[in-house]
């Protein structure tokens, strides 16, 4: 259960975040590769290291899953997961897409979510059995009838090994084959405002995909991995979100 | 030679296709597809009819090529290229990066352009000759010492042709492997402010990028098509912009 206190909390570390990284949007700034040859910048290591410092002082019993600076009191049945820029590429190149993504899970379950824009100010916080808002006010997913109908989104297809590409084309060539390419997080709020009807994503990692859940399911959608079965801590990384719930088996389907 | 003055009506009709989408952004409109499939909303008609009635009035001898209602004065050697919406996927999505084009087109080359971009109110203009603005200030493209740290932009792989595709991908190995993927005219704007370094392309029409050449190139970048001529009227729709020029022959090495 995520309480209105821990929302509150969550908030405030969306805007210490977001103080770090709007003044360095299309600035100056250093980058350097991951291991896994992924960019990461200073802001987002600053914006992180200002979120870590209000859960110490404010929340010192809970655990802390960070992108950049690893974890925290492992052991905690409360972990607070950040990614304090998802959509580091959208953010280097300067484009307002990006999201600070924040998260309550407790015993392995997403309970609390928020999708932060800091340029454009834009904001989707959910929490479990609570309406998911945009900045402050409710938002739905929207319906949709037919699979052919659904516009599909994707943040790239070099997150794809061969097998899951073959599975994400096959999934395309079944719907409007209007396809969004890009945009990370951001797919996922657009999704919770009807703007979107299906994402597909696959090698996501805890931190990019925990604040997604009860952001999609406050605003009526549905999130799993590529077998139906409910995200938690141990989920695979392959993900999908569905605007529409009862659109799942034929989705499931499409993909092989 | 496009004027002052040309440069102020580009910009009121950029003025008025604003007026006509920012209320429509995540909006409710009907769509429809095109001969070739693409989609196409009400408001994309609405904005470009706004700029058509504007050049009827003000500029009855000059020509139109426009997306979506065609051409008006073919013959006449001053040709004003609209794309009401570029990026038609992107603001069915509700993402902010998408934009109006409009460009000037003398005796078959592009001689004035503007990205307007509504929703975030960024708009960059160009003129030949002339420094390219953003919101009014000068920008510049960055230097790139060399292919290996260039970041590179593309609308999405299903534009490419196979043998496009196998070119692009070719180009990508050879590049920081950091690749912006959706943005469509935006990525070109991006470029001319520094942000991005390459942006490869193919299946380009006449009115997707005649008003990025003087937005590119007088911000010291250089665009060609794919084997390193300029662009003009007849070009085949194979585009690059380069925000560095010294780079061209390494860029099109890399293609193969």
């Amino acid at each position: 259960m995520a309480t209105a206190r821990d929302l509150e909390l969550a908030n405030r570390l969306a805007d210490a975040a977001g103080s770090v990284i709007r003044p360095m949007f299309r600035g100056d700034w250093s980058h350097e590769r991951k291991a896994d040859e992924s960019p990461v910048t200073e802001v987002d290591k600053a914006a992180e290291a200002a979120m870590r410092a209000i859960l110490e002082s404010e929340a010192p019993e809970d655990g802390i899953i960070g992108e950049e600076y690893g974890t925290r009191n492992e052991s905690a049945g409360r972990q607070w997961v950040l990614d304090p820029i998802d959509g580091t590429i959208s953010f280097m190149a300067g484009r307002p897409i990006f999201g600070t993504l924040i998260s309550l899970v407790q015993d392995g379950w997403p309970v609390l979510g928020i999708i932060d824009q800091p340029v454009g100010r834009e904001r989707w916080a959910g929490r479990i059995g609570q309406d998911t808002t945009f900045n402050g006010a409710p938002v739905r997913t929207r319906s949709c009838k037919s699979l052919s109908d659904a516009t599909l989104a994707s943040s790239g297809p070099q997150y794809f090994s061969d097998a899951d590409g073959a599975a994400f084309m096959s999934l395309a060539a079944q719907t409007s084959k209007i396809v969004v390419w890009g945009g990370d997080c951001y797919n996922y709020g657009l999704l919770a405002g009807g703007n979107l009807d299906v994402v597909c994503e696959a090698g996501l990692k805890l931190y990019d995909y925990a604040a997604l859940v009860p952001i999609v399911e406050g605003a009526g959608g549905l999130m799993a991995d590529w077998q139906g079965n409910p995200l938690d801590a141990d989920s695979d990384g392959r993900v999908l979100a569905l605007g529409e719930p009862a659109r799942l088996e034929e989705v499931l389907e499409a993909m092989g």
